[in-house]
């Protein structure tokens, strides 16, 4: 059974709203073997959603509807799905009498539209909502089923997971959907598409969609089945071959980010880091504490972004920044060993570039950083020439000392 | 003339992701007072996609369709869409050299399913793209105007602003639908809202909205009229109100965000910064730089995680963290002083807390947060209980440090 989900509201369609009810119902229904096909978001008109609605009950078999049951003269929800489907509203005593009693217990007077809410299709059930007046409406009309659940996710939530996942679990598709994330770093987008496609091509369970985010490629296979252990099988039958022809280039099977992987293999290898950086300003001490328990091997960063603070907390001597420059393999390599040293960690990381958009020359380009690693087997540095703004430079810069790190530990 | 968006990917009904691209393409089409009436969102199938395309077709004038351009076999959008209006492919010589070219220039070999991205369908108009090899699309078909962009938002904007918006501008629809922001920090909503809800009662043009995000509530004005200038009238009609009502608890009124309305403050009064930061990790060091042009204000920052880096880095005295411990007043302003006295710096922050989930105890639980600004003047401490969890602390406390410096410097 596939589903679709129709967000109604007007301030859905601003651009200071996106419908976010919809990924809490995707999952839950992924979980039941339910596919999303199809999400719409309408505003708050009469034919508008009336024509989505319609539209709808052509393709999908399970409708969700979210928004507009409230008291209010714009919410239309009710009335237009009670009229494409033919079903007149009828006015239940016992939602009348709670909403009645709700009012009576605030101490307030009821504005008489509230008792819109107590109005539900001919032949429909009603759906306790435990945080809000506007109750859930189950409806089975023809092949469709059609559930409409009130906008706050406050009430939405709760209400979904108490009377439609055991409803939706008894009429039983029986299946699982799970979908399976490897995420790469170092390899684009075509390059990754060549070599796994010959391997995905001939499978169409699980369906593999390929994303390129900032830093980072992420492969997504997508299985269904009955049993929660035949869709491993089938995401294991092709992950398995993926995984393989990337090798090394896979950093992440569990959805872990890249700073998430670095933690762990440094507590893993009982190791202890320290980082120098200029040009990311704070950027890649702060990836790096975002994981909870970062303080086991995250020891200090220093944010130099004056040649002074350079001098006076990572230690680089005043003789290289003149001979070679701020942005140099030298003073990225000096920030490395001096940040390791000072901190007295196992590993130490030294970045300096310039991100732009303004500071660059023709022979120091806005984008060109340098990184330095130093552990106790020497000091590494590389070159980069990143592309992009200055959130993209700093962003990338902070994804390839990482990645140097988890190579370097790896080993 | 009204608009529809179709975000196309498979990836975009799944329970991580979703479509942010509309949010810009919304606001963009407002400001040439064109209305978003539908939004879509639709795997990568093309039975599915060309249902919703042709549905699209059938009631909005104009349908911008995003995703679904890149080398790969499940981008679909330029096939499907050839499809349906029944105009073949062909490939563009000039668009097939550039992506050549691009990878001659890389010095790497072309995958030959990129020369899918040359093909433009009978009739249209290809989009120059700066920033990737997928160029935009523009079709003019019986009464639609018909626009493909690529998915990723660093293609799409720039190329959306530079190509489309001065074709949309020469259609012209006259009127115009504008925005206006304000942003507040340090007054819970329902606050914010008691205090002008009287004033933006009376008013249906422009609409208001009230905004909770992390740190900080924002309130938009939407307004809409024939010309520019009818606009901002009526924005400043009850904008101004709003604005006084509130007094200086408005940071942003142009969408600035409070790390840039400090940045401009310190280049006013011609200060300089330096920060110690221990729980927020370099979070706050990362937001004072992510401004273009803050090494003219930002000397440096510390992230002292261990006590000895906060004596090492900051000159925080060892016996104040015996005594108070490294989570209390006094190691705060150590880390102010300490950190403006090393840096030379105007202004010095030192922020200490326990930002969880563990290590907290109850007597300083998770949440309890330091905060001290040292200046010419003195130093001011503050203690903060934040909610939440570890991002939010965080977060919340580079909001609150940012805060104290704006009121501060702005007296």
């Amino acid at each position: 059974m596939d589903a679709e989900i129709i967000a109604v509201g007007s301030e859905l369609l601003t651009p200071q709203h996106i419908d976010t009810n919809s990924l809490h119902l995707t999952e839950k229904l992924n979980n039941l073997g339910i596919l999303v096909r199809f999400k719409t978001i309408v505003g708050d008109s009469t034919d508008d959603l009336a024509g989505v609605f319609r539209a709808a009950l052509g393709r999908s078999p399970l409708i969700i509807l979210t928004g507009g049951l409230g008291p209010t003269d714009d919410d239309l929800t009710r009335d237009v799905v009670a009229k494409v489907l033919e079903r007149p509203l009828h006015e239940i005593g016992e939602l009348r009498q709670r909403i009645q009693q709700r009012y009576a217990r605030l101490g307030r007077p009821m504005p008489q539209n509230n008792l819109r809410q107590a109005q539900v299709p001919e032949g429909a059930e009603w759906l306790e909502n435990r945080n809000g007046t506007a109750p859930g409406i189950w409806i089975e009309h023809k092949d469709n089923i059609i559930i409409l659940l009130p906008g706050p996710p406050r009430e939405l939530e709760p209400l979904f997971e108490s009377t439609c996942v055991p409803r939706l679990e008894r009429l039983g598709s029986g299946g699982r959907i799970k979908t399976r994330v490897y995420k790469i770093v170092g390899l684009p987008e075509s390059e990754v598409d060549q070599l796994i496609a010959p391997l995905y091509r001939p499978f169409t369970n699980p369906t593999t969609t390929i994303l390129a985010s900032l830093g980072s490629i992420e492969i997504h296979l997508r299985a269904r089945a009955a049993t929660d252990r035949e869709v491993e099988t089938r995401l294991a039958e092709l992950g398995d071959k993926i995984e393989l022809a990337l090798g090394d280039h896979v950093y992440s099977t569990k959805g872990e980010s890249l700073e998430e992987v670095v933690g762990m293999y440094l507590v893993m290898r009982q190791r202890t880091i320290a980082v120098a950086e200029s040009c990311t300003g704070g950027l890649l001490a702060e990836r790096l504490t975002r994981i909870s328990g970062s303080s086991t091997y995250f020891l200090g960063g220093a944010v130099c972004y004056t040649n002074e603070m350079k001098i006076r907390w990572a230690g680089v001597p005043a003789e290289l920044i003149q001979i070679h420059g701020a942005v140099s393999q030298s003073v990225a390599q000096a920030l490395a060993e001096g940040v390791r040293s000072r901190a007295g960690s196992s590993i130490g990381l030294g970045i300096t570039g310039i991100a732009g958009p303004t500071g660059g020359t023709q022979e120091k380009p806005v984008g060109l950083v340098f990184i330095a690693l130093a552990d106790e087997r020497g000091t590494q540095v590389r070159e980069f020439h990143f592309p992009g703004d200055r959130d993209r430079v700093r962003y990338w810069a902070t994804q390839m000392a990482l990645e140097m790190v988890r190579r370097r530990i790896r080993d």
